[in-house]
């Protein structure tokens, strides 16, 4: 099967418990890279360079975004994030798997520039449930909590844009149908045209 | 995750050993049905009508031609030869997947009368390897081998319409291929529509 990695983007609303479908994902295969973001926000006491974030000034986030690579960039707030290029080549050429945990408009521009990205999308088994998850965290006030509802709302209508869709019942679940994704991704015709003509050509 | 069966469309030239495979997946795995292709020929002696074949008259088939339910039909030295679609039907209603061992041209119709079908193709790790596979069976003549690596060649030409390739290295690998495809395949957003429109409706 095809030697290149994959190139993964993950999206869901915020509570489907993404992050630790992520870490699980991550610790059961030793092949899978995260791409860190890079911003020109400032750190916040605890974050480091190259773990939360790639901390970038203006100016050299404008030039990487000038020479084509950042794979996708926006502004919020005033800051600039963007997926910056480079080690996903690298990583992908090594035969690695990138996963970019991205919200959906970002994830729109990466599948427009890479075709071949792999788009998963994480839905929470209901709205409902979701809801549960929001108040379990305990962090957001009432208001906080409808406003992420409504995010989720408009996010979710997003999922159609996406290749497969993963429920998030247990991580576990979740995880394994990550699993079989990437598997099976691996075995597409689309990604393995060299396989079949060095088989025909020998 | 849809509750619809999956169509599996199996197909790979003679020596492949997609027989075996496609014997240790059904094993491994009590939801997947084999569908029995139907025959205008005499059964040969030890087979039985539903087993190896549905043993028809010709009236019987063209009746079921007719009516629209084969899924492919073709005739080959005089006897004609197709995929009856009614169990098919009740079969993924059920939630149960079905397997169709076809070659490329009934595969091909397949695929056109349901996109939705997923084309599996099983390759030879090489055709020397294949070669060699053809050679130790010690039931071909050499010309009859020739004849075989000849057909291979072109069916494997046909590989690039299916969806996936597998590789039959070891069998075991090929199977753990297949079930990932199967699992990946009832992710795919497209087969998903209605629980995404759910979620957002409750």
């Amino acid at each position: 099967m095809t030697n290149e990695g994959l190139l993964l983007i993950l999206s869901g609303p915020s509570g489907t418990g993404k992050g630790t479908v992520v870490k699980n994902l991550m610790a059961g295969d030793p092949s899978i890279r995260f791409s860190v973001s890079a911003t020109t926000r400032a750190p916040r006491p605890g974050e480091t360079d190259g773990k939360e974030y790639f901390f970038l000034t203006r100016e050299r986030f404008h030039e990487i975004t000038a020479d084509g690579k950042m794979l996708e960039n926006a502004e919020y707030c005033g800051n600039c994030y963007g997926t910056p290029l480079t080690p996903i080549l690298e990583w992908t050429a090594q035969g690695l798997d990138v996963v970019l945990d991205i919200e959906v408009q970002g994830g729109a521009q990466v599948k427009q520039k890479r075709p071949d990205a792999v788009g998963i999308f994480i839905l929470p088994p209901s709205l409902q449930e979701l809801e549960h998850r929001l108040r379990q965290r305990g962090t957001e006030t009432e208001e906080g909590i409808r406003g992420r509802l409504q995010a989720a709302r408009r996010e979710i209508q997003a999922a159609v844009h996406y290749d497969y869709i993963v429920i998030n019942d247990t991580v576990e679940s979740a995880v394994a149908q990550i699993q079989a994704i990437i598997h099976a991704e691996k075995n597409k015709t689309s990604r393995n045209q060299e396989l079949i003509e060095r088989i025909l050509k020998k």
